[in-house]
């Protein structure tokens, strides 16, 4: 019998916890490695995470949302830019719906932007959403802890701002920032309305374009209609591509972490847990009620046309049933 | 005791038979009073349904979707445009997100826009989708009814392209039509990218504009990857504006709804309560696995983070325990 010398991958595997040593010593491949097992959920992925657990519950994670157009991959490299200058270890998730058009090199541009980035302590990875119609894929969450583990200390998620996307950066990030920018238009507009409910920060991104101090004005005129802590949610003006308002938006999140959010990471890990399982059970419901064969579902659909009975007692009846 | 002359209102909904009879004869206030209470939902809401039973079932529903720019409601126009030339009776229900910033004006052009068209053959009414992020607002659902009751051939249902949008489209519609446009950018192209898998009809709009016929083929590009009946889906060049390529676009819509929708009105019907239900049912779910409170759910929560339980698992686990 031969000895065969075992692949640099399984050596990676065969021992997690010398895989998370190498991570936290700033080996990008032992990064690398670990972010792809977990965003796969390999085989290997329970023991990693059971191995990168005590290392778990630093990062602060921020989602970046916001309509087409607003310059959010442009302001994340701005704020990144301005991180690593006060020597902070970055992570950033750009989670990119799956395109069969441009076989799904969309963020292309934006990988080769983030190249003038590319030192060690910056680590990106791009996730397709695939069958989320532009929402977050659940791999966002495993990688997330991937980052953490390394030992970022802030990891920066970005999605392309649809409905889906929004309700689930809600969900995931610490801190949410929704960029909006001056003349996007009417139905943009209409989008981002949204977007003011799930909002921690909002800024007004391409400051120094024609209308910004309008659109800034609105915002908080919007803002103002409303009661409760929301109310104080601040409006920034940043010129990402120069920089300006980067540091007051630092300032900001740096206040906002430290009033908001849970000292208990775990508090924090499992929020990101519930989503996942809520997404997946709001998709099996959605499925059965949908599809399923049985005459007690017509018999409820048929009420509910006939306005004697609301879509959510039909659907408590349903969820008894299951 | 004095007796008072009931309102035109209270006379109205006196007798539910007499409303549905006087819509049906084309009378406006009729229409409009019984899609307001529809809307509604209110207490008059069921005897007013089981009036327009035996009139249910014959109106087509198209959904136009697609993302902000490429001019959905301007095709929408021309299409109305088209078919009172063939005397059809139309009903437009455009989805409007509801807007903080502008006081729900959004759509206010639009319906300047559609002044136009006017006339005793067309009605129009839009609907904030409240509370959906930019979803489809199951108000849309019961005013479908209240057109298809008062003879309406046609309903024309559009939204703002966002993700839950199109998922809501395309449960509800019996032909979905899809508008794409060139130039829209990056960040719109990927937004595209999901309406693919719930399109019968491509339109690429603003065909008189540079870059159309090279949509056109990434469209055909992207479609010819997929196996199945949806790889056959028209892409079809249209100039709004100018009213080019609408009539080749409702002989396709014809061909679709001839070849592939549903002759069982109740089918069709049906189909759009289920959504309705099961809109309701996952959010219910949803609730309770984000706020829930009980030891459960944590555990759950650690064994998805661990890697060790998948989260449609734990979802199985919550739903038969609900």
């Amino acid at each position: 019998m031969t000895a065969t010398k075992p692949s640099p991958e399984t050596q990676d595997l065969a021992d997690p916890a010398a895989l998370v040593a190498r991570m936290r010593a700033g080996e990008r491949r032992a990064t690398s490695r670990a972010v792809t097992e977990l965003e796969r959920l390999s085989s290997a992925a329970p023991r990693l995470l059971e191995a990168m657990r005590p290392h778990l519950g630093r990062a602060l994670v921020i989602g970046f949302t916001g309509p087409p157009g607003a310059g959010k991959s442009t302001l994340v490299n701005a704020y990144t830019r301005y991180l690593r200058e006060e020597n902070k270890q970055i992570g950033i998730i750009a989670v990119d719906p799956s395109s069969p058009i441009s076989g799904g090199a969309i963020l292309g541009d934006r990988i080769r932007m983030t190249a003038t980035l590319d030192d060690d302590g910056v680590f990106m990875r791009s996730l397709a959403s695939r069958g989320h119609l532009g929402g977050l894929c659940p791999a966002a969450v495993r990688v997330i802890d991937a980052f953490d583990a390394a030992g970022k200390d802030i990891v920066l998620l970005e999605t392309v701002g649809t409905g889906q996307s929004e309700i689930d950066v809600a969900e995931v990030a610490d801190v949410r920032i929704v960029v909006s920018a001056p003349g996007l238009g009417d139905d943009i507009q209409a989008m981002k309305s949204g977007l003011l409910e799930v909002a921690d920060i909002l800024v007004v991104n391409k400051a120094d374009r024609e209308g910004a101090e309008r659109t800034a004005q609105q915002l908080k005129g919007a803002l103002s209609l409303r009661s409760g802590p929301r109310a104080n949610v601040p409006v920034l003006k940043v010129t990402a591509t120069t920089g300006d308002g980067v540091p007051a938006l630092a300032v900001a999140i740096d206040d906002f972490a430290t009033a908001n959010v849970a000292k208990d990471a775990t508090v924090r890990r499992r929020r990101r847990a519930r989503y996942l399982i809520a997404r997946a059970a709001a998709d099996l419901v959605g499925e059965r009620v949908r599809h399923g064969a049985d005459g007690e579902l017509d018999r409820l659909a048929d009420a509910v046309l006939a306005g004697t009975l609301l879509p959510a007692d039909a659907a408590g009846k349903i969820l008894r049933g299951m």
